[in-house]
């Protein structure tokens, strides 16, 4: 009996957008950041948070049997997790992801249907509303908050990078699409003898300097204002691409590579990093969700495979390329490393991280990239 | 390290409606119906549901990496469990209530905080669009297809209730609000000396009455038409109601359960049977987000735990009411069963099964109970 097959999977996946929703709303609501001053009874939580009485109990014990609150004697507190994750006072905060899957994904995804017969994007651009990024773009203390809650969701992965790269074999490097910079300030940090640029467009740059001021590496890195497309991407042994590829076409994406090759001597690097997906296109649910999610966002982005990033980076003239597994995660998973490509000449990494994501724009089209949640314990 | 608190679990569930509006939108589009005729190359199944090839190949794998499909040599199939439970040819289809959370729900919790904020429902009601339910009980194949879905839903329970509660003691029983009538079949066949009523609205009779002939009870079966707050409701020995409080408001559930002990001899019993809270209101997440369900759907309604149902049976007059764990599930899970009420005079019982669902219609406002997922293998 027990080997037959039951509908329990197909209802909790399907159903899933009950749980997420209400975790999402809480977010929204502050109810962690709350909670993160003192735990609170119910009533009071109500009061703080402009709930009704219909449905305020049911929200705060569903959240605490998903295991996002606790409770004791009516009084509710975070947990562990959701105490570190989803203050926004606490560094460590990630909930300007799940606040930008509220306030748009949840609702493009509504259109997912009609993208995947249409293969059209589902966001403001179809609907001629005025684009999130834009917006955010223009808003120089809510990007600020929206890079820092994105460095939180990269960090431990940015730490890896920093550690597990042979850096040692170069002197100079840059992040391409840098955002609040933290991959670049973990490089710095971890290999004194380096100095690098972070790329990015103009507004970024003073979000960028403060940063790298915090964390005491402003001699050693500095901001370059551009636009990949447009503009020549600037010179330096080792390129990283974190999250890039993906928002693009793949013409666009080889265009990217290849201008990666050029601006990189006989003995460069180029690392690039993203949810990839497995060559078999059959485990990582979460690159291929990522995947769909471009389809929502961008007009031809897509996640891709170890195997196609090689490829791609063979045919712009790198050479052994190779994919590496990242075992040095903090939270002891191991990761998929897609290619990394090193030759004499010059060579390609692709560091790949399933289920990772760091949200940054460029362009119109968003850049998402998930990061594989391994956060580090001191704080940037 | 591995102690270190880890934003996994809440990435996952943040995200959770990626994986859930993907798998909405391969029962909307019938990929399993489909599948289930023969497996199907990527490209064969494009052309058949309309997929751009943008996308197409993502979406088909994320269902691969999800478990809901199988793929070898590029075709694909369903798998044990979607092709028993998402194929609408078969008897077994529980896909109905995903057809109506991916064409109603998802939207529709889309306005949770707003929910949460003014305890106002979310759904057709709010915005004076024709009520889903209206249009659905209008169209006499769509409401036969729809109460079949429900029946495959909810069989599971149906077979333990039939089973489980001492029915020898007794000769005749009414199913409130019964839909198909899969619960009344149910008892009607494990119990062949017992009669009873399936009591519904009007447009529910030949549904019922077909149903309960294509099971070959019809001898002891009858359906009574009849609207449970405004009329009384028939007499019998037993009366049951399953997924029926939890739309309702206090008060109106109070009188569902006055009204029912009216209907009842001396030694006559209620069952009332729902996705019930645990006492604690901390482990049943399904539960909870069903309470938060129907502050999205109906005016009043929410779900209770087994310590409110046994409190209102005694206050309505029933005595001796227990909670009983229901140990007769056919996937063996342990479900939690609400309060039994037995005296001399009269008894009431609750089963609940946590994680269970059944939609069907009533009013405007919607009866939505989630069964517990356990299918027999027979079908009706």
């Amino acid at each position: 009996m027990s080997e037959d097959p039951t509908p329990d999977q197909i209802m909790q996946v399907g159903l899933g957008f009950w749980a997420s929703k209400t975790l999402l709303s809480a977010v929204e609501m502050e109810l962690f950041t709350e909670l993160a001053r003192h735990p609170e009874s119910g009533e009071a939580l109500r009061d703080r948070l402009g709930l009704h009485p219909r449905s305020s109990q049911d929200f705060l014990d569903a959240l605490v049997a998903l295991g996002f609150l606790e409770r004791g004697d009516g009084v509710y507190r975070n947990t562990p997790s959701t105490d570190l994750f989803l203050d926004k006072h606490n560094p460590s905060y990630i909930g300007g992801i799940l606040e930008m899957a509220n306030q748009r994904l949840y609702r493009f995804w509504g259109g997912l249907t009609e993208a995947l017969r249409t293969g059209q994007l589902q966001n403001e651009a179809k609907s001629g509303e005025m684009p999130f990024f834009q917006a955010l773009y223009a808003d120089p203390a809510r990007l600020k908050g929206f890079l820092a809650a994105m460095t939180g969701l990269s960090h431990g992965a940015n730490l890896a990078i920093a550690r597990q790269f042979p850096w040692h074999e170069h002197e100079t490097f840059v992040d391409i699409g840098t955002a609040q910079g933290d991959l670049a300030v973990q490089i710095a940090l971890a290999n004194e003898h380096l100095t690098g640029v972070g790329f990015d467009l103009p507004e970024v740059a003073p979000i960028f300097e403060d940063y790298v001021e915090h964390n005491g590496v402003q001699e050693r890195l500095r901001f370059a204002a551009g636009d990949f497309f447009a503009d020549d991407l600037p010179k330096a042994d080792v390129l990283v691409m974190g999250h890039i590829l993906h928002d693009w076409s793949l013409d666009e994406k080889r265009k990217l590579i290849s201008k990666a090759h050029e601006a990189l001597p006989e003995e460069g690097a180029l690392i690039v990093y993203e949810t990839i997906i497995d060559d078999d296109r059959s485990k990582n649910a979460f690159g291929l969700l990522m995947s769909l999610n471009m389809l929502i966002e961008t007009e031809h982005g897509f996640d891709y495979t170890a195997a196609d990033c090689m490829g791609w980076m063979t045919d712009a003239g790198f050479s052994r390329t190779r994919a590496e597994p990242d075992r040095a995660g903090l939270n002891g998973h191991r990761r998929e490393v897609a290619a990394r490509a090193r030759t004499p000449a010059s060579g390609a990494d692709c560091y790949a991280r399933p289920g990772c994501t760091r949200e940054h724009s460029r362009r119109p089209g968003v850049r998402l990239g998930l990061q594989e949640p391994s956060v580090s314990k001191g704080k940037p």
